[in-house]
Formats: C-alpha cells, sequence, structure tokens
C-alpha cells in the first residue's frame, strides 16, 4: 500500500486504548489519530475518514465495556460497514501519579485507615506498597472503572480519601500535572506518567495480577487491506480443521421475537448443531420495545469467504429462528492458550 | 403473623427502589428501611435482620445492574442463604426539580442550544417540555444512569449544562433543596420532589416512554413466611402445565470449566431439553480467573418443592455440565404480555 494508514482510537494519548493501538499498529507504519469517544471511533471508520480504529471491548476484572456493545447492536443503523478484523489484548497495570511532597502545611491528616472500615468484612490486604510516603495525598483523580480495580490498595493505603471521576484515566494524570498544591494524584498508565512527568508514588495498584483489557480493531467491510493468511485454507471444498477453529473467532448479534421466549435457545442452539464452540454471550436493550433485548454471542472460528464453513452454516440457520442477525466479523484468535 | 415485617431496600427515602418496596411492601403491615448500598440490602437478608429486601435488576432503556449480578455472582461466600421470591415492574418518569425563579444577577446566560451540538447526528426532539423557564439553571444533579435516560430533554433544554454525578437521584433532590442560589435542578422522582418541596420544572424528560425497572424481592432461604400459591398444584406426580410454566420465573447462575468454551453451549442445551424457555441471558467475569466467567440464566418456570418437574430436572441436568450452578430462587411473574 502507499500512504502511510491513519487509524483512530479512543483517546487521549496515553489511554489504555493508545497503548493497545500502538502495539497492533506500530510506526512508522500507521498513524493513530485520538478520538474522543468510542462513538467517534465507530464514526470515523464508517465515514473512512481512518482505515481502522481500536476501541475496548472487555475488561478482566469489570466486564463488558457497553458503550462498545451499543454501539455494535447499531439501533439507529449508524455503523453498517463495521466489521471487526482483529483483537488485542493488554494487560492494565495501574500507578499512582503525583508529586512526593507537598507543599508545607498542606498535610492530609485525619487519614482513616483500613481498620475503621466498618464495611461487610475487612479488606484484603494490598499486594502493592507505597514508594513514597502518601500522607500529604488529599484528592484523587480517575476513571470511574479504576477505582474497582484497585479497591485493595485505595482501602489499605488511601482510605476515605475524596476521589473524582475524570473522563479518562490519561486525563487524570493531565489534572494532577497541572494541580500546583502537590496534594492530589492521579491513577493512571505508566505512559501517561512519563508523558506528564509525575513521579510514580506506587506502581501495579491493581487487586488482580492478571487485570487485562481486550480491545478490538474495527474496519469497513468493503475496504481492501490485506491481512496475511486471512483466507488461508479455505478454498472451496477444504475441510475445516480443528486448528482453524481455534485460531479465529466470530463476533454476531441477533434479536428474537418478542413474547417468543423459546426463539433465544432455538437461536443458541444453531450454533451447537454445527459444533460451534460459545465463548461468549451477552444481552442489552434493543429499544425496540421494552423488556426486548439484542443478544451478542462470541464463537470460535471464522466465517469463510469461500465453501460452507461451519460458521457461514450456522449464519444461514439463524435465519429461520432469529428475528434478526448481523456478522459482526471474523478474525485471529490474539489469546494464546 | 404476629409482628411487623422489616423490609429492606436500596435508599435512601424517596429512591425509586423505596418506590418499588411500597408497591410490594404496604404499610401498615410492613416496615421499610433505607439502606446505603446494594450489597447493605443483600447482608440485611443474609443476616435475618430483616425479613425480605428490594433491589434495583434491570433497567428496560439501561440494561442490568451489574452490582446486583455480582452480589448474586457472591464470589465471596457472604450471601449463600439468599434466594429471589419476587419482582416489582415500576415505570420510571424522571422529573426536573428545582426553583422556578433565580435571584437577580444570576441568569445562566451562553446557553449552547441543540443546533450547536456537532455530534454524529441529530439529536430527537425531546418529548417533554418545560412548564417552567429553565434560563437560570446552571447546574444538573442526578444519578448517572439518569442522564442517558433522558437525553433527548437534555440536549434539546439544557445542552452543555454542567452535571453533577451523586450517589442517587433523591440525593440529588435533597441537594438541590439545600442549594440557596436557585440555579441548580435535579432529575429525580416525583416523590422526591414531593419530599423536598421543589417544583416541578418539567415532567416525563425519559426520552423512552416506557422506560421502567425492574426489581427483585430476596429472602433468606429458610424464612418461614408463607406465600399464597407457592406450592399450588404440585403435588408429586401432578404434570405441570403451560400455564405454570408462563406464570413463574427462575433464575440460575452457573459457571463452566476454564478452556471448554463448549460447557456453556452445553448448559444452555439442558434447558432446551427440558422445554424450558430462556427468557434473559448475561454473563460477569467470575474473577476466578482472567476471562473466566459467570453466566445468569433466567428460564420461565419455576423448582417445585416436591416432585419432578422440569425445572427440577434442568437443574439436576446441569450437575454434569457445568462447573458450578446455584439455584438463585423461582418467583411469580409480574409481567403481564
Amino acid at each position: 500500500m502507499a500512504g502511510k494508514e491513519e487509524v483512530a482510537f479512543l483517546g487521549p494519548i496515553a489511554s489504555y486504548t493508545h497503548q493497545a493501538a500502538l502495539t497492533h499498529f506500530p510506526s512508522p507504519h500507521y498513524t493513530v489519530v485520538p478520538q474522543t469517544t468510542i462513538a467517534d471511533v465507530f464514526a470515523a471508520v464508517q465515514s473512512g475518514s481512518v482505515s481502522q480504529g481500536v476501541v475496548p471491548f472487555e475488561n478482566s476484572s469489570n466486564g463488558s465495556v457497553i458503550f462498545t456493545l451499543d454501539l455494535f447492536a447499531d439501533l439507529a443503523g449508524r455503523n453498517p460497514e463495521i466489521l471487526v478484523c482483529g483483537e488485542v489484548y493488554l494487560g492494565v497495570h495501574h500507578c499512582l501519579l503525583g508529586h512526593s511532597a507537598a507543599p508545607e502545611g498542606q498535610d492530609g491528616t485525619d487519614r482513616t485507615t483500613a481498620e475503621d472500615v466498618s464495611g461487610v468484612s475487612s479488606p484484603k490486604k494490598s499486594r502493592a506498597k507505597p514508594l513514597r510516603d502518601l500522607k500529604h495525598i488529599t484528592k484523587l483523580y480517575s476513571h470511574h472503572q479504576a477505582w474497582g480495580q484497585c479497591n485493595d490498595f485505595l482501602t489499605t493505603h488511601l482510605n476515605g480519601i475524596e476521589r473524582i471521576d475524570v473522563s479518562s484515566t490519561s486525563k487524570a494524570a493531565e489534572i494532577v500535572r497541572q494541580d500546583d498544591s502537590g496534594c492530589s494524584a492521579a491513577i493512571s498508565s505508566r505512559m501517561a506518567g512519563e508523558l506528564n512527568g509525575l513521579e510514580f508514588l506506587a506502581e501495579n495498584l491493581e487487586d488482580n495480577e492478571g487485570n487485562s483489557t481486550r480491545f478490538l480493531v474495527l474496519r469497513r467491510r468493503d475496504d481492501r487491506i490485506s491481512r496475511p493468511d486471512e483466507s488461508a485454507g479455505e478454498a472451496d471444498g477444504e475441510a475445516e480443521t480443528d486448528d482453524e477453529h481455534a485460531r479465529y473467532k466470530t463476533l454476531v448479534s441477533f434479536t428474537v421475537r418478542h413474547n417468543e421466549p423459546g426463539d433465544l435457545a432455538g437461536c443458541l442452539a444453531v450454533f451447537q448443531k454445527y459444533g460451534l464452540n460459545l465463548t461468549s454471550i451477552n444481552s442489552r436493550p434493543s429499544n425496540e420495545a421494552t423488556w426486548h433485548y439484542i443478544f451478542f454471542v462470541e464463537i470460535m472460528g471464522r466465517k469463510r469467504h469461500v465453501g460452507s464453513g461451519a460458521v457461514n452454516q450456522a449464519l444461514k440457520g439463524l435465519d429461520g429462528v432469529a428475528q434478526s442477525w448481523r456478522w459482526l466479523g471474523s478474525w485471529e484468535n490474539a489469546l494464546k492458550a
């Protein structure tokens, strides 16, 4: 390809999605472009103003990113051309970023300690230990998803400190850089700490060592980017192997008739009929009617360009049972067992 | 029954859950007791300090309440005795509450109008019209779920106004009552408006006329409350009727072996085998291992106390396929088709 490809990601700079985008789309071959919302990333890919996009899909501790699911549900018909063409897993390691010494007289006293918590049960002891004294910290900034991921550390070392939700962890680091009092700290990434020249007061704050986020790579249905191995071994008539099933993933959404709850089981049975392994199921309100849902299933295997693989047959099978369905893409499995 | 029963609900006073609790547990037969968090409601029922509890489960626009799902998942084993024994559907109609006239010189000028929005597409026009002039409003308080439910009204009539997330819609009304400037407003319930003596600046702000929330009623597994009809028609050997299936709902959670994705389809097939209609499916991280899930399915029908109904047989069938499973209760369907 001649020009340098542009790839949209959920920004700002130094967000975890930025890091995922850089992993999958290394410079100098690609230019990655920050967007304000997940909807903006979908819109940029849909309109063709960028060739691909990167959005968060699920976190191993917090679960699905419902904004992304709702954009795939696409009830307003704004993103008809969007397909998933890849995934990126990124370990999410939060740092406590700030300033190591507060100006005199700004010491954060009256700190509640972990022993004062009168919750349902005592908190687990945090794995992470502070690298600097934290007594001067009186205010914490982060994205709301991060608090839940760092519960043990916060309860053990920063209990009772005021928490302010901001739009992203990287925005939190930026706010702390601009705060002259020196008494605020951000829960954010290593990259955001380095970008903003902040000190690392603690590292690996997350309760769960395996804390990670899965991002999906989006493209337009009609793009002409060649992807190595995308059609490998799928000549018409060539049988699918177990390896081919394990190597790819497919995302499908569907709705069922209202007041026909048997149809949901019927749709799921179609995947089983063709021996397809379901790896996840989600549902969201369809907003078509009250208590009507759109379902998302992820299966192992891929829709073949040609021929009649198991995924192709299952999708055909949905025609008879689902009210509507949509193939949202097939891509190479990036999770090594 | 001799004493007056105490029922815990997710508070504070005048919350939507409070209204659901009053609908299901009318005074003077019951005393309803507010709790600070959903976890507190579970804990009060589990400990037996109240006989029943009421928690939000899903909203027709926003989807599942993940805090409630995570408490049912009960990964820490704190709520082993909790069962669902009922449900309440409540239409959620938001009001804009505040003061109709601002002190002089506090006029909220520089209001962005809907035409200035440079979003993906133009917003829908709001169904609701203001009952009073809103020019003096410079600050909005509500629970974060409410913003998304009132998107059309906010974009049309209060675009660009600062929004502050608080812990509940009733808390928002309380804050506005205490704000002497008169320039703040809350998105909250009619009941909260009346309780706080606020003016109704607009009513029925929700985009979706059918906006409603489903609440679940919790009890302890070993309680001795008699429920009319609970065992009706379920004498051993008496066949289940279609009517019995339509009249009850059952909630079940299960996990499958990690790296055995075929097991998920296997578990779902068990329900189909016994002719049980799935009405919803949800998944949450199990936190047992990274990318391991706990699944929640809701089915029509009930687990019989005695005899061998379809639900009883399906639960037995899960033994062979699921890694673990838990019956979370059966109750009378409150949604009339």
